[in-house]
């Protein structure tokens, strides 16, 4: 695992019919170390992140924002020490968190300030963050398909036993770009659910795949505002949260097109449930009971 | 519930066995809203956060970064349309997100610069953040108490219960400030676990109660380097969270001598657990079996 999970000694407590019991034990804990993150030598951001794929990370958290929108926007990513590291295999020579990345596009730098979604009026509110997020899109979310339920608990399901950092501390969030069929195309896990989404987007933006017209994004965590605006600004038709979507989430869902789902839950054995917030047009409930 | 909650007509899809049902409900979602923290006019922050107690929220968001370090230093807290709003009683005149805080303190101003835990130097790392947090703190932690693990079992199966928006939503998460003997002195809800935290110690300054030598720090969450800052600035010895703790956060505490506590778990029949990560001395563990 790397710098992914670190060891600790604990003591662990219990209480049972009113009875104090006390031991010792070893434990994993999820790793949250801060990332530096600048774009042509300047500084636009520290995140608390988990290290690893700070590459793919940086990437989506630009295009999140609007401030790329290729891969060849960015000429060269480097760790401040010089050291030029893919950490997309694995996570040996990632020791370092500050990163430099190089951009050709020098003229979308004005763009960049120190709260990507502000406003300098008053009145700022909902709508309007909403409003700004459609100014900054890209991409029309494709409209002319649908999937079954199934697949989506399918790959809820997969999810789950793909969450390996998960499984051994309980302490990080998991994003997944899912296909109609329900296949996990990719996962990451970070301590922040805004992090692994922007692993995973970062990902297809490496890969040349956006817009993402034909998957979906899977979050073992809430959907925030936040996380609806990366999927949008992603071309991703439809997003699907283990937990619940906040009011903001669901009103930018509304008004892109974006199908949203909530509580998406999938048992071992096959049965599930989710809440349709919107556009529910994007699953195929041919043939359904009740 | 005010601004706190929105109704959301919504589809609901099950599957059982194979079979696919689909129904309809009324549902509720927490709202997500942004608010615009301005302080002389400068804008300092854009948070998403769940309205209510914005004014609490701020004053808890400027003393964690150090900004403020008592209630006296923030002269006037309006918001930008010029309506003067006390939202501690209610929430009926909170529909404004822009808030102008005017201090006392000019000379802070400049410790506010766009990302409050940096550093310019290159090899940013997680001492450093915890340098940089010792640095800003204003007390050192009470070491002269423990308590009874039973007491913190009870606070959190009290909390489950007065998680007001979460029971409706299951979209928010919760903070309490805790009595040595497990009474909650204040619960704050919101959609970003910070703001939560950021409400509570937030009323704590507005009450003249700083620093909470004597009271723990409940949270519904996970703990982050950003939550076990947060503590630490208040003077907070013991910081209870019911989900993981980062490796972030268990260094921050160890060094600056707090208590930590994950997955802090309570059964309703009065059994529970918890994992101790640091500074077990605070924990009575006299009489312990096992």
């Amino acid at each position: 695992m790397g710098r992914v999970t670190e060891s600790a000694r604990i003591r662990t407590v219990r209480v049972r019919e009113g009875t104090l019991y006390a031991g010792r034990k070893g434990d994993r804990v999820a790793v949250e170390e801060p990332l530096d993150i600048r774009v042509n030598g300047q500084q636009l951001s520290l995140t608390m992140r988990t290290p690893g794929q700070d590459i793919e990370l940086i990437h989506g958290f630009l295009h999140a924002e609007g401030i790329i929108a290729h891969r060849e926007d960015i000429t060269e990513a480097r760790y401040c020490d010089g050291a030029v590291v893919d950490d997309g295999t694995g996570f040996a020579r990632n020791t370092y968190n500050v990163m430099d990345f190089t951009t050709t596009a020098p003229q979308l730098l004005p763009l960049v300030t120190k709260n990507f979604t502000t406003t300098s009026a008053c009145g700022v509110c909902g709508s309007e963050s909403i409003d700004a997020v459609r100014q900054k899109g890209r991409y029309t979310l494709e409209q002319g398909w649908s999937l079954d339920p199934r697949a989506i608990l399918a790959a809820a399901r997969a999810l789950t036993g793909q969450q390996a950092v998960f499984a051994r501390t309980g302490g990080v969030h998991a994003a997944a770009l899912v296909d109609r069929t329900g296949n996990l195309l990719v996962v990451r896990e970070d301590v922040g659910r805004h992090n692994a989404v922007d692993k995973v987007i970062g990902w297809a933006l490496l890969e040349d795949r956006l817009p993402l017209a034909d998957c979906f994004l899977l979050v073992s965590s809430r959907a925030s505002f936040e996380i609806a605006q990366k999927a949008y600004m992603a071309g991703i038709p439809l997003l699907a949260c283990v937990s619940a979507a906040s009011s903001l989430a669901v009103d930018t869902a509304d008004e892109v097109g974006m199908t949203l789902l909530g509580f998406t839950r999938a048992a071992e054995d096959g049965d599930g449930r989710m809440n349709v917030y919107t556009h529910p047009d994007r699953l195929d409930l041919s043939g359904v009971e009740g």
